[in-house]
């Protein structure tokens, strides 16, 4: 096991109706004057926002909105919130909403103290400064509201890049299931897929000898194949959207991922196409996954194996391991098949013509180094046959 | 699942000799007149303590110590401890040991800040204020770490209570794994069977539907399955230590316990005998536990038939689940005796007569309500006869 820091301070308030106590949370964490930060029209609709302002305003809170934020949250409205935030005197930025929501939360909130232009974060320069952030969460998929982290696509040139900082870890997250029982199955599926992919980041990793995260990482994936499918047959069932909420939380704010090489090829592979289709990130990875672990599978045969024999509950081929591995991998495609997921390139919409600029963009552009992940550190030419691979 | 709230703001320090790096962590939590809590002879002959002392002083704190803390620590050192922080202005506390030092560390910090007894911490009233803390863990069994729980034996009665509250979770806790290699065959194997017990208290639940915290129980139990015989046996094997403490922090900080009713009526009855025997709480735990299981496994087999399958890899036996259920009590009862620890009230050393006293006082002695645990409630008679399940 690697040396490592690991920092979670997030209170997380968890359950039915929590979010009628998002004013004195607000205030226990210092707030003042507050940024509400929000999406489309489904937290309006559902009056799920009226209920945060009345919680807010029982608190004595002064508060200003910025809503709009898309999904794949763009630069455009993260230089908007800087404004408003230094011009209002916001001391505290309050998001209402899924994973978009939040990371744009963090991006305003890491803008609004710092002096240069915030991209500088998503080019690599750590966050160590920003605004207190809370997160009354609506979509369990990012884990942002406990995750250090945050994603933005930049419009000039449509990167879609990431920042970290324990400074954007959110000082609480309120998590009730119930506001997620109203999302479509298709993206109930993005966000189980989204969860799944973090654990897989940290799954497939060169570090040995690190049998509890491994253990964790296990049952998390396997609390997920037993709850995403009933969520998405059962939107209603509370159970099941409460249990894949608090798995979505661990999944990523790292608990499960510390003192092991993690690996995010995948991920970044999904960012290009998310940034030029603006395709659902969910929905992408369930193309990326299965096709990078079909290229790299051969790297650890035994890590693979041992995935399918515990989590799929494949058996071990001892005179083959390599057919165990390879039925882990198709049990994740019919997994991710099973809940509505896409699994080629032309279901996503995405033209194989674009696959050389979409390969090149993710190994050179913007803030890129050359290769992607670290698992097997991909090439831009490995890349485009993975890319290859989704395409069948 | 239930509603809760979770928050664990401890910064985890993890990995070889992180140690060095003591005095930069209680300055950067804001620590300058420090207290050094410590229990016998191993963290001065090893040379721990001195590392500690140069770290601080290399960053410029002022210190004083007070050692001696015993295992089953005593409500006596915590009244000098409080005495003493209060002489001299102490505004930190630094506790290098094992769980017992850093649940005395607790109580100090508890009760510098409170004008009544400390003891009513432990006699239900819950802890709202207490001086910061951080740890130099040399122990990975309580969990102490990283939870907001802390266990005192008051010597008049020889009652060992529970305190807690989040103002007892520690700034930051420095883990390197190295401290535990010197640490007996004997003391390893108790503190793997404390880890499994704090597991087991969480495990039993009459909370339906919590698929999510009951995978990540099991995924720890199938880790301390895999990796305690290796650390009872090559005491020095870094990756056994490390992933067996890191395991030890996640099984008592509640990650995986919340939304679902504990039990805890097990550790209980085991205090009773940890305060009259002061034997090691982990072996009176290999004892009393495998007992406990035997008299309350009807009231849910099913659950119990899921830990034997899930964990102990027992068969499902359909036509008679009472089978797998009490499969995977023996195995637990094996996997106890392989590592060395005891079976019986006998090899505790503990006189059959006591038990009456035993019983009575876990059930009707200071600050007890007449019944002990949640998933199933225990009267005297109900203990009595868990008892006598131990003395064969």
């Amino acid at each position: 096991m690697e040396n490592f820091t690991f920092y979670s301070p997030t209170f997380f308030v968890f359950g039915k109706d929590e979010e009628k106590k998002t004013g004195e949370y607000v205030k226990k964490f210092g707030g003042s004057r507050v940024l509400i930060h929000y999406g489309g029209g489904s937290a309006v609709k559902s009056g799920l926002l009226d209920r945060v302002k009345d919680s807010l305003n029982e608190a004595g809170l002064s508060c200003i909105e910025l809503g709009g934020v898309k999904p794949n949250p763009r630069s455009g409205l993260v230089y908007e919130g800087i404004r408003i935030c230094r011009e209002e005197k916001v001391d505290f930025i309050l998001a209402v909403g899924g994973g978009s929501v939040i990371d744009s939360a963090k991006a305003i909130a890491a803008g609004t103290l710092y002096d240069g232009d915030f991209w500088e974060f998503y080019q690599g320069k750590p966050v160590e400064k920003a605004l207190p952030i809370g997160t009354v969460l609506t979509i369990a998929a990012a884990g942002s509201e406990g995750s250090p982290n945050s994603v933005i696509t930049n419009e000039e040139g449509m990167f879609k890049r990431g920042a970290s900082g324990d400074a954007l870890r959110p000082k609480f997250s309120i998590m009730n299931p119930a506001l997620t029982q109203t999302l479509p199955a298709y993206q109930t599926a993005c966000g189980i897929t989204d969860i799944m992919a973090h654990l897989f980041e940290r799954y497939f990793t060169n570090t040995p000898e690190v049998e509890t995260t491994d253990r964790m990482i296990e049952g998390l994936l396997l609390a997920m194949i037993h709850e995403g499918p009933r969520a998405v047959k059962e939107p209603e069932n509370y159970e099941a959207r409460a249990n894949i909420m608090w798995a979505g939380m661990m999944a990523h704010n790292n608990i499960c991922g510390v003192g092991r090489e993690q690996d995010w090829g995948s991920h970044n592979i999904e960012h290009e196409l998310s940034a030029l289709y603006d395709c659902a990130h969910g929905a992408g990875l369930a193309v990326v996954f299965p096709a990078w672990m079909k290229y790299v599978y051969k790297h650890d045969v035994s890590r693979f194996a041992q995935l399918a024999c515990r989590v799929w509950g494949c058996q071990m081929d001892f005179n083959n391991p390599e057919n165990t591995a390879l039925a882990g991998i198709e049990a994740l495609k019919n997994f991710l098949k099973g809940i509505g997921m896409p699994g080629s390139l032309k279901e996503l919409g995405v033209k194989e013509e674009d696959i050389p600029q979409l390969a090149h963009c993710a190994c050179h552009g913007d803030a890129r180094t050359g290769t992607l992940g670290n698992f097997v550190k991909l090439t831009e030419k490995d890349i485009s046959e993975i890319f290859r691979l989704m395409a069948v």
